[in-house]
């Protein structure tokens, strides 16, 4: 499988406009107040649409894709955390001991770790999945972060992995990001998708301090003008890191093989970015599970037209946000199934 | 068991500070940024405060109590539908076909139905609960809604139910409702408890035209003029439904229970205004499990100091919004047990 456009894989269909308005339909004759279920509505319209077909599957067997990867940005001092902290939670991830995992627990989603760029070497896990393509991504300020090989292969990752997910039996997979420094490529990748500016996506990631925010700005402010291009794919090679091109990757296997793909915070925000400027139709298959409290998020999910579904001041990554969503998106599709007509119960 | 406050029953013990500084500390010194957990931090600390003990417990086996009833303000037009859909919809809640058990089937919750004072008769079912007060409220702009007795007894009927359902094993309880024309008595007493004004809480409902909801507010200023004590428990008997009494019983056995309640729409807020107003100390074993679209749930909130988990544009009842925010508290006690400190991975 390549993503070079070469072979039909960029050929992503569109939502099945057919089954949405069905989906449509079928919510407004349930038993209960015409919009009543609020947004859960339009959740259960877009679940149809992305099966093609109404009522569409209870979104089955959950998986979050945790892809993990260094930034050599991080040179620069835009994160309080040295990059070996990218490899430490790496391993609590494998150890079930990130937040991830307790709410992996919860929603009763699996856990697939992707080393798809740390530094810091891994010990090999029956959960990892070994596939870095480089001991991180270079400093974006001294040229491109990511040739657009390695960006290649870092998409391609995402791809085979999301794609194992779900032939595995995944119905939704949630996409989120494990990488001391990733905020910061995450700002500058939000910016250059959305033309907004470095002070209106920058925020302080992982608790960083003024001075920190202050350099995190300029340094996005800088790699913006250092990489003019704003070419979808030498946006993503020259700002993004490994993770964000292997959430891209993921996204578009998702919309592939027509299964819902919930982003994370602003770092699967930013690829969810890369992915729709490569591939639009994708944009269909993309649920917003959080609203991160990253200023990027909100651009990012502005500029996509996309509603967040859990709000709670979070910002921690590891698809936490994503999989707190995946309950509610489970429901959506469930009262289609579930529930009476109206013409059933009031004549 | 009384509510009488002659046996202690009213002297609900306030959460626990102790065992929530305990698990704000914890919180902080889980493996993650400060803060990055957002409004989860807070749930955590709660629970904490609600069990007495750090880590809380995670809470397991939910149940939804839905508190059904009839309103003899549905004589003035406030409502598009008959009262008869009331019964309709008890049958259907009784049959899975609800809204409501959906979303219970997608978190793992058990539904217990509570005819607490339906004017239509409802057929005998296992799941239940029949302890109709009257055939429905009186209409409150004629006279009080309930009588003090009566009041009583339904908050009996939702103190006995919430704690059958504690001693059954439940681990969190959701209230929910379902009468027709219940909104009406909820803004009512929503008004009434916060001293906001008819205009400010009167919503369109289940889907009333402006006609209607133009008559709404009028019954709603006329009731608050005709019934002006503000008296907690008068306003209750004078205002509410036997659902509304209900639920504010079911928070207070869950408060003495020390287990937490999660809130529903703007029902269930204004029970809780309502216990809240009868037996303070219970506000702090609440959780609004969401923010209902209808203005008076607002209102209700804010003068509860509640931030809703989940904020949808949902207003169908049920316990419909209460359901869909139990696994976010279960995640937010579960990343207390289940999460590595900072101090063993970054040192």
């Amino acid at each position: 499988m390549s993503v070079n456009g070469q072979n039909g894989l960029t050929s992503v269909a569109p939502v099945d406009a057919a089954a949405a308005a069905l989906a449509r339909e079928a919510v407004d004759a349930l038993a209960k107040p015409p919009g009543s279920l609020g947004r859960m509505e339009d959740l259960a319209v877009q679940l149809a649409g992305i099966a093609g077909v109404c009522p569409p599957p209870v979104p089955h067997d959950p998986v979050a894709l945790v892809f993990a990867a260094d930034h050599g940005v991080v040179a620069r001092g835009v994160s309080r955390w040295p990059r070996e902290v990218t490899a430490a939670m790496v391993a609590q991830l494998l150890a079930g001991r990130a937040a991830c995992n307790a709410i992996a627990r919860t929603v009763g989603a699996r856990v697939v770790v992707t080393d798809v760029g740390v530094a810091t070497p891994v010990a090999p896990h029956p959960d990892l999945v070994s596939r870095a393509v480089a001991p991180g991504t270079a400093d974006m300020l001294q040229g491109p972060a990511m040739t657009a090989h390695e960006m290649a292969r870092a998409v391609q990752v995402g791809v085979d992995v999301a794609r194992a997910a779900v032939e595995a039996g995944a119905g939704v997979v949630c996409v989120g990001d494990m990488g001391i420094g990733n905020t910061t490529a995450a700002a500058a990748l939000v910016a250059a998708y959305t033309g907004a500016g470095a002070a209106d996506v920058v925020g302080r990631g992982a608790a960083s301090d003024d001075a920190t925010v202050e350099r995190k700005r300029d340094v996005v402010a800088q790699s913006l003008r250092r990489h003019p291009s704003r070419d979808p794919g030498a946006v993503l090679a020259n700002l993004g890191g490994f993770e964000h091109a292997g959430m891209a990757g993921a996204v578009l296997a998702c919309a592939l093989a027509r299964v819902p793909v919930v982003l994370d915070g602003v770092n699967a925000d930013a690829a969810a970015l890369a992915a729709a400027a490569m591939w639009p139709a994708t944009r269909g298959y993309m649920i917003a599970g959080h609203r991160s409290r990253e200023p990027g998020a909100a651009a990012a999910l502005g500029h996509l037209g996309l509603d967040a579904v859990i709000d709670l001041d979070m910002r921690l990554g590891e698809g936490t946000g994503a999989l707190l969503a995946v309950p509610v998106i489970q429901a959506a599709a469930r009262v289609l199934h579930d529930m009476a007509r109206l013409d059933e119960v009031a004549g």
